[in-house]
């Protein structure tokens, strides 16, 4: 089984992104995980040492991919901590 | 059958999406078809009226998700054309 990790952080880009494109994986084949980076923010080191610049972002393989733009990364830490 | 339309521009960017993302959609689901709009350049019109600004991108359900960035819309009529 393959790993398939969503990061965002609820915002409407994700939000949508979340329900087309993580919806449409295939579930045979991926073992999916939705992280909401604003709600576990023990959880923003892993993403961002993952690679993960803006959300939502989908990790397969260990290789990001960001879609569409919703936040930066920054903007998320700075929500949470500011 | 729910339609998957992806475009790209053969770019590295854009290949890696396709192997990894394109790939991870559930095909019973989901009828998917890849674009080269440098090969396909008839296709740009129709790409950018959907929505599509850069490459690689997909279409899912009519909603545009631009994947990372490999080259802007712009960037592929110029290479077609110039």
């Amino acid at each position: 089984m393959k790993k398939a990790i969503f990061y965002h952080a609820g915002c409407a880009v994700c939000v949508e992104a979340e329900q087309q494109v993580l919806h449409a994986l295939d579930s045979n084949r991926y073992e999916v995980e939705s992280v909401h980076l604003a709600q576990n923010t023990q959880a923003i080191d892993q993403a961002e040492q993952a690679g993960v610049r803006s959300v939502p972002a989908l990790l397969l393989d260990d290789v990001v991919f960001h879609i569409n733009f919703g936040a930066s990364l920054e903007e998320v830490k700075g929500a949470c901590h500011g």
